[in-house]
């Protein structure tokens, strides 16, 4: 129904139904009761929705005059109207019946309207599958998580920027304390951002309450520059020059990353991989182990990870599903990546320093040995 | 499976296909060709998705190791595996074939996966329904509109404050004036914008360039108190006082059109129906003429008409699809529209500045009589 | 400078600065040192923006070569080039300093393009106010709720059904319990979902783990009647219908609240004001009593709202800001608001579901009494 | 004030204003004049704004009670009220004026209030640089483009996969074959689409009308496969395998272009660059003699071109602007631009699809020569 072209009203093309066959045939009648109060309805009134609906009144099936959603249907002698509850007064008879297949005398008709598969019973609201008007079941992402991790599955976090700007470090940073991470994959200024946030204590000159800072945007140009002259981010964590966050974690507990190049860094920080097709073949290796993935707040990664990913995994045998989260601040990525392949995302829709938080918090309450 | 708690990895609920029943039994063996070149495939190779997938080599279904989308399936020996074409050299055999449902020897297997009604040959891109990705086809609006005008449809067009803020005023007169208006329903906020814009050459103070003006932020009250001193939206027109824009062309070609109250209005304007329920029963005299419903960059109204308005209309005879368009900057009103039950809106994500200046254009091409 | 007309090339209309004059009169020579190893930089190097930058070179300033932001300025003889880092090699010359003033023989000339008022070190990045790349900084939004709190101020809380459809019902309830909330600003939507969650644990036939429930399309309309036939929602509240959730809170406490109708309301509601005018005028009675106000998910009870509210309070005496808090999932209705006049709101730009959480959570650690 | 930290109410900081000096010192008495009739205003009255205000009424300041935006001062005797306009009857008396500098009587008084440089006058709607309510100035735009040709400026494109899948890939070609692109800076993505658009009329299997094709899943991995069958892009477009579109009006009219790898590439194409660092190397040789930059609907592409971006350009003589245009769905990726330095950029707020299909439709009538 929402492809424009098969909307074209073609006067030959519509039908009324065949009201000599089901769900027509041997309905019974409708039934109609009437309002106790003016402005109140019978508990058990038939609730209207937007599509064709016939009404079998003394052997005939009719179509009540106005439709419209969240209505009644009146009847008023042979007539019958949809209206608004609030117009109604005391006495008034409506439809009644929850059913829309004809079991209770009132048929929804949705064919040609909402696709072939469609039946009664179908009209429903809040069905788009990601919208920040959905809510985030975080109980059963934490349990999930915790299942993952007692089970030994694999889980690559994949990540943007805007998690290290938004000051989920140190959230970060618990989770791969308490073995939540296998390995992680992200860009060049992922590092570079973390870093100059444990050095200086501001990402691209803005500190952690979002103030800019004197010079500040020379600042990662700095923080590259001093562990260029260490060697590796290695080095820098083992002299002390990086005392705090993902890459210190990282380093510290062994955990694999990938640092993959981009034609938007600066540096680069030693240890990226420039050569975008090294840089695949190397994420690779871990997309392959995965049985979970998080992506926080990225496009080109998440989408260049989803590439890799199958939706599936074999590791505790036949092939089950690989719990793939796609975390964003709008819905567009989420439906960008699905738009790419990666079907079986599940999105959730907030920032990456709530996510992190309230993720953390859940996890924490859920597996209190964790900390 | 964007359902989270569907996905969780249950061991014993996942199990192998049997392989005795279609569509593995009978299906013939997989055929491999050689790369003719280091990096080139063969024409006809089979192109994967991330979804399981068996592949029948001497008799055996085997799912090839490393499974990811957009590569290809390589042979070594007895050893299947999925690998990106740039890492093969001339004189590899990768597997042949376009059908995943076993015709070729592949069986693209996705129970389990993308719900219970899918089968093969169902993995696909670009598959969410309203995006800014998507093209928007202007030629079929164009000929639907210039078909409801020529056939005597009852078009409405509901629209908000950004279209006259964006200066698509001329535009939205121009269809206005060629008859494909029947009615329009707006709040306040539309007809006080435009009317500042008609006297001042603003809307809240804001030049048709976008550059603030001296004293702007009271223009919009001294346009409203203007009109309330001329006593009502079609003296304002007829005094002179307004001399275009949108009102102007309503009231000039009596064109019906419904202001209805909100908590956001300043003044407000003669002629505003302050009552919500009284303006809700203004707007449903004209929904239920409707053959079709124009919406643009207006979420409360969007959803109040669409609440109002049925999925098909009976003019021409039985129920056909009532063309519903919402234009919107994002998707996230298209989709909340959707949410609220109104499944038969086609989105065009764009500004409303652009929408109506494009559309008139295709308009115009399509019924060069209508200028 | 993002104004295009302004940034026309005028060939006549652009000048080279007066060398003659501050900041480059008596200027010392810049300085310059060597890199210590390929790619690494000498500790204090000059880090490079976009904007015209003059370095003084034996006694000439000249603009040195292929500017760019990021980089820094080699000099080879006479010649000055900006240059990204890792090209350059060991004892190569850059140009030294923090300061853009001339004060270390480098002049940032911004003159003509960030506009009048800018000077030296302005060149920054993430200035933008409203992102979801800025931190929220929860603690100060807990610590102000609480002082607030203790010091008698009055808070206002204006919420969209976002946050009843994505459960943070209960969070918001607490804050209703423990003294955070003088009055409530909402539309019946607000109230029609939070009933129905009280009595059949959906919105909108949602459950509160985002699936569809069974002829869940009516349940809002059956809430409806069944406050409509207990004849208000605190009749409702009183005989044991509604057990829980926002109006629950609200009514046992005392707390008052303004319901304002809309053209897109179902029902409406008992104590719904139809009337916008005296819904207005109903709102401005707690609008006036303001000390602070969070508006969360809504975009036309925040502007209207924001219409109403002063900038400031006098409640302890000279005119303070009045604490205007505006979460949104997009930066746009935060933007929108400042649009329409409401410059001192503080966006947080998250969804309504987590900001409820993260918030408690800080509130409670902050103040733990409070619980 | 939109800063949280420094909106805190702290008792002692906040002072009444020194009424002996500026603007109040020497400030005449406000005046009053009634209302003509009931709910109307008299013309030049004083429209209030939300910010401190105070009138001086019989020689005293004093500050109107109840203060809101969009309403009138009432005088009542000595009180002074701020209230709606359409509460006042005729005849009433209400403060007077334009001026808020104390000119009038009347001083609005932003101290503290909009930041240190702000003073009357300066409250005002649609201040946001960057928003989807604003005009685009197409005039000025086509003016441009077509001013940089005629004087031999070089004109940059850099531009996402949306502007291929939207199907404005004629009118990419049309700006192509009239000379105002003198080089595209883009990814493997673009091409790749382009090419799959030329040889199969799909871009990742969806059709020009959005619909999905049979097998349309693999049809971008075989138009690459076909590609590098040729041996390269350009022996694709001489061979006639690619007979339109992007790539084949570059390489026809030799336009340079860059393709810059990424890790999100299929294939790559031949000719993509797979070292970032070669890539950043190959286009800033283009980026250094650019005079304007135009960004479509790509964010990564964008903030790298704009990293090496200079704001100014020296073509013709001294520093002048160089004109930076970021067309994008939404504000976001224009703020983030700015917030990665690119601060000159002008954003336009909407889709690729009618962005180019406006423009070129203003160039085309500004420079009808061009064709």
């Amino acid at each position: 129904m929402s492809d424009l072209a098969a909307a074209k009203p073609a006067p030959t093309a519509y039908q009324y139904p065949d009201f000599s066959k089901p769900p027509f045939a041997r309905a019974p009648e409708a039934r109609f009761e009437p309002l106790p109060a003016d402005g109140v309805l019978p508990e058990g009134f038939f609730s209207t929705s937007n599509l064709p609906t016939y009404i079998n009144l003394n052997g005939r099936w009719a179509m009540p005059a106005r439709p419209r959603m969240d209505c009644v249907v009146v009847r008023r002698g042979a007539e019958l109207e949809t209206i608004e509850p609030r117009r109604l007064k005391r006495g008034e008879l409506v439809a009644m019946g929850e059913a829309e297949d004809g079991s209770q005398g009132i048929v929804v008709y949705a064919e040609g309207f909402l696709g072939g598969s469609h039946g009664a019973n179908e009209f429903r609201f809040m069905s788009t599958e990601v919208s920040r008007e959905r809510p985030v079941n975080y109980e059963e992402l934490a349990r999930r998580l915790v299942e993952e991790k007692r089970s030994g599955g694999y889980l690559l976090w994949v990540v943007g920027p805007a998690l290290v700007h938004s000051r989920a470090r140190a959230d970060f940073e618990w989770f791969i304390a308490n073995g939540f991470v296998q390995a992680v994959l992200v860009g060049n200024a992922v590092a570079v951002h973390d870093i100059e946030a444990a050095i200086f204590g501001t990402t691209l000159g803005m500190t952690s309450t979002g103030q800019p800072s004197q010079g500040g945007h020379g600042l990662h140009m700095r923080a590259i520059n001093q562990v260029r002259a260490a060697g590796s981010i290695e080095c820098a964590v083992q002299s002390g020059l990086v005392k705090s966050g993902i890459m210190h974690a990282l380093v510290t507990r062994g955990i694999p990353f990938v640092l993959a190049g981009s034609i938007r860094d600066d540096g680069p920080l030693p240890g990226v991989l420039n050569d975008t097709l090294e840089a695949q073949d190397a994420m690779r290796e871990y997309t392959v182990q995965a049985t979970g993935a998080i992506f926080i707040a990225t496009a080109l990664h998440a989408i260049a990870v989803g590439n890799m990913l199958p939706a599936f995994h074999t590791r505790y045998g036949p092939p089950a599903p690989l719990m793939t989260i796609c975390v964003d601040q709008t819905e567009f990525v989420v439906n960008k990546l699905k738009d790419r392949g990666t079907h079986q995302a599940y999105g959730v829709v907030t920032n990456a320093q709530d996510f992190m938080h309230v993720l953390r918090f859940y996890v924490e309450r859920w597996a209190p040995d964790s900390a």
